[in-house]
């Protein structure tokens, strides 16, 4: 999506680490009207699928997952990074590991919100090492549901999860990859 | 807002210590379209106040505030409960006590995010002791910024915080004021 790439070169930051930062219209600052173009996009590309349900993983992909929901004309659940007193009865989890943040959490939903006729789209706002996809690809297949495909805003190809997810067979759809990043040389996005 | 209180009551369920679990609709298993109708609620309260900007905090309101910001046609802002790594630079923050978690915790935003010029919505889904909107307001007004007021999904009118609120003047707007709730007698809304 041109757009995300044009935006991502002028509001985004390149950090020390492989980190970027683009909460001045993504993630923290959200810019909504472009939240929803780029709902839309998605949206379009599973229009398709016979989406049943959205799902997402706390925080930042909340926005871009309610927006695609909502663009689907389906509901949207996120799983929690830690259970609260407001969760009870029986849960659907997975153990995910966060190269970001460098440890591992479990993502909970309540079994009652994915069952075996839920045809799942699972949408993020990144996709770097793919290890959050995988986890809510095991949560939602332990509901039963099927996943039709995994939907982000950025993919940091340069990671290679989202591609060994493809070898595997599951449709992933991104709206900006970038394949090369660094402080000091930029952003190269990959053709698509 | 009567369609919220018969949603609330068909599909919400109280549990024991106070907790009204409505997981299946507002907060974890989102209906999309209906909390856009709940945001074009807020939006239309508060079309005359200029808003600038929703101000949020995750995770439970960012469906609300992302809705109800798309609706005024403005950015929405969350802070965050736990500063990482792709937050950087000078900080707004305030110091938030839960009764629900038995915590206190540090909510932060980017001081970019949050300019002298802004005028504040505040946005969440609950409102009990009032906690959460007083770091919230106190947030905002570092940054320099006006604050509005305050919306939410459901107030807990027995927990007195949108009360107390109110006599200091602010603008506190609810879609359900719950005024009891308990397992045996279940749920008495406030007439408004």
């Amino acid at each position: 999506m041109k757009a995300l790439e044009d935006k991502i070169l002028s509001e985004g930051r390149v950090l020390e680490g492989g980190v970027l930062q683009v909460g001045a219209f993504l993630n923290q600052l959200v810019d909504t009207s472009f939240t929803e173009k780029m709902a839309a996009d998605i949206a379009s590309a599973f229009a398709d699928s016979c989406i049943t349900k959205v799902l997402t993983i706390e925080t930042s992909g909340i926005m871009i997952a309610f927006a695609t929901a909502s663009a689907l004309g389906v509901p949207m659940v996120f799983a929690k990074k830690n259970k609260t007193s407001n969760l009870s009865g029986e849960m659907l989890t997975a153990e995910i590991r966060s190269f970001t943040h460098n440890n591992t959490y479990t993502a909970a939903v309540c079994a009652d919100y994915i069952k075996p006729d839920d045809n799942i789209l699972i949408v993020d706002d990144f996709l770097a090492n793919g290890e959050a996809l995988r986890g809510l690809i095991s949560l939602a297949r332990s509901g039963g549901a099927s996943v039709a495909g995994c939907a982000v805003q950025i993919e940091k190809g340069f990671q290679q999860g989202g591609d060994k997810l493809r070898k595997e067979g599951y449709r992933i759809y991104s709206l900006a990859v970038i394949d090369e990043m660094s402080t000091d040389r930029g952003i190269v996005f990959r053709q698509m």
